[in-house]
């Protein structure tokens, strides 16, 4: 049996919960979980905001742990293994996505949520969504970058960023302070764009080698043409055609944070100086084994707070509450 | 003196102007214009639309002549040679967009109908805008290719698309027609999206592989997942969310036709899938050449009518009245 912590209902409070797996998928792996971080998006599917959840729903998609078991065809992994495991629990391993190294817009992907996730003491998932962790990085700091870290990792890589490029970072919060490091790292010259005068101070210890107030019309207005991406965290919605006119011509506006608002782009704002709006959602297996090579590289970790899992609801609350600096990370 | 045909105020019609051009200047060309292919940008320029036009106004930006003369430091010219302007008649040549080969997105560029355009016996530019036609190009069709071909052209050779990219074409127009040759001659699957019969049957003719009815939402809903890119001519608003939906993972939407209503796209759709949206204005000198020896190799021409030069007022009515087929051409 796995013991775990569910919501019964949608928007519920988590209950202990247990149940059974069932016998090990050939190709499947048990993790014994050690750290499980806690992402915007498990709120987002204990209250149902996507109309995707079931329930019992067990939430929990950045899990750190150990392999405990192997299915009877798993290679490559061992028994032991410091391992991570993100949005994803499973690839369908034969569309042209997955043929290319794009497992992670697999259509027919699960996700470890509809599985049963990681605010519990063991979760399974395939093999090929299972990702080593390198030897020497902090397991109590590492769960964030299952998803929010390569959230904003894996547009740098998909989109061939330059280390002479110059990028602002919209949004300071658990994501925005992953990208500001990220990207210091990766050579660029990095500005954070934020309201709010502490987060202003933190995102330049983070790396950040200027900010700009995201709220002041006339400095968005005086940063023109400044910008080869501009990498947006947040949800909410921004006067988009001011920020496309802070890039350089052929810049981009990337989305990793979905505002449900329409974008509302002015269409002559593309065309005249060869811009491009994009988004993604999180990277493939390969992606996530990159990142994590190069945040060891570079002893780049996630700002974390952490909770003991039975605190799970304390710990979503604060999250609820806007209070969360930046991560938060459940210790088993 | 130069004589030429302008409008000399907002909206009107086109008279008879002489104009003195001065002493050539050592870096500009004077080129005696043989053919000037009409664009809808001169109906925009000639009521002031983007509030930009001075008159008298002579319009005219795909000039196809020969030179006449040359600036004691023009290089790489010759008389005689047959030439072709485009939307631009000169660039700064000393900024970081000149200096990268992107001539096109230069701030300083100066406009050819800013100068005075193509709708008259002789025009002058900098030798840096003045493109050689290769030999055996037809000088009679090949006018629209300096702003209506390369603004299709350019795309292919900026965002780098592969031969085995299935591409859709919105609106089969001046715009469209081309594109369509191009793309079929770049080994691309294409497919025409047009509302009308008449030019259903056209694309077939011109290269497209397939057809899709525009205007049928059960058509486009039917072609979810289809396409790598999908190029828009068209300046009218269409559900755009719709159309990204037709795209693959990691699809273009790109906008050459410019539609004044902002595009109102769902984050979402950008997300989830890792698509991207884009515009693009014309090329530059090195890639309208470019496109001038694919389209010579390939045998493509633009679908012209010809009108003569002092026709002008009726050649422009035919093109306002949406009849025009799909270019016009002035033969001097």
């Amino acid at each position: 049996m796995i013991n775990a912590y569910a919501a019964m209902e949608e928007g519920g409070s988590l209950e202990p919960f247990q149940y059974d797996p069932g016998a090990l998928g050939k190709n499947d792996v048990e993790v014994d979980v050690l750290y499980c971080g806690i992402c915007h998006s498990d709120l987002s599917m204990i209250n149902n905001e996507w109309g995707l959840s079931e329930y019992p729903l067990v939430p929990g998609h950045e899990v750190v742990g150990r392999v405990a078991k192997l299915g009877e065809e798993v290679v490559g992994l061992e028994l032991g293994q410091a391992v991570g495991i993100g949005w994803h629990a499973g690839y369908c391993d034969h569309c042209a996505h997955c043929d290319s190294g794009d497992n992670n817009l697999c259509t027919g992907a699960t996700s470890t949520i509809e599985r049963h996730g990681g605010f519990a003491d063991k979760v399974r998932a395939a093999a090929n969504s299972v990702v080593p962790i390198p030897e020497g990085v902090d397991l109590a700091k590492v769960g964030p970058l299952f998803c929010g870290g390569i959230t904003v990792f894996n547009p740098l890589v998909q989109f061939d960023v330059k280390p002479t490029a110059k990028v602002g970072v919209v949004g300071i919060g658990g994501l925005g302070s992953m990208a500001v490091q990220f990207l210091h790292a990766w050579g660029c010259e990095v500005t954070a764009f934020t309201s709010s005068e502490s987060k202003r101070t933190e995102a330049l210890k983070l790396g950040a080698h200027a900010t700009l107030n995201s709220r002041d019309e006339a400095e968005l207005e005086a940063a023109a043409g400044q910008f080869d991406l501009i990498l947006t965290t947040v949800n909410v919605k921004l006067d988009w055609n001011l920020y496309l006119n802070t890039l350089k011509a052929k810049g981009r506006l990337h989305f990793v944070g979905a505002t449900l608002e329409p974008l509302d782009i002015g269409a002559f704002g593309l065309i005249m100086q060869q811009r491009q709006i994009s988004g993604s959602p999180v990277g493939s297996p390969a992606t996530i084994a990159k990142m994590l090579d190069f945040a060891k590289l570079h002893g780049i970790e996630p700002v974390v707070e952490e909770f003991a899992m039975h605190d799970v609801n304390a710990a979503l609350d604060h999250l609820r509450e806007g209070k969360a600096h930046y991560r938060i990370v459940l210790k088993k």
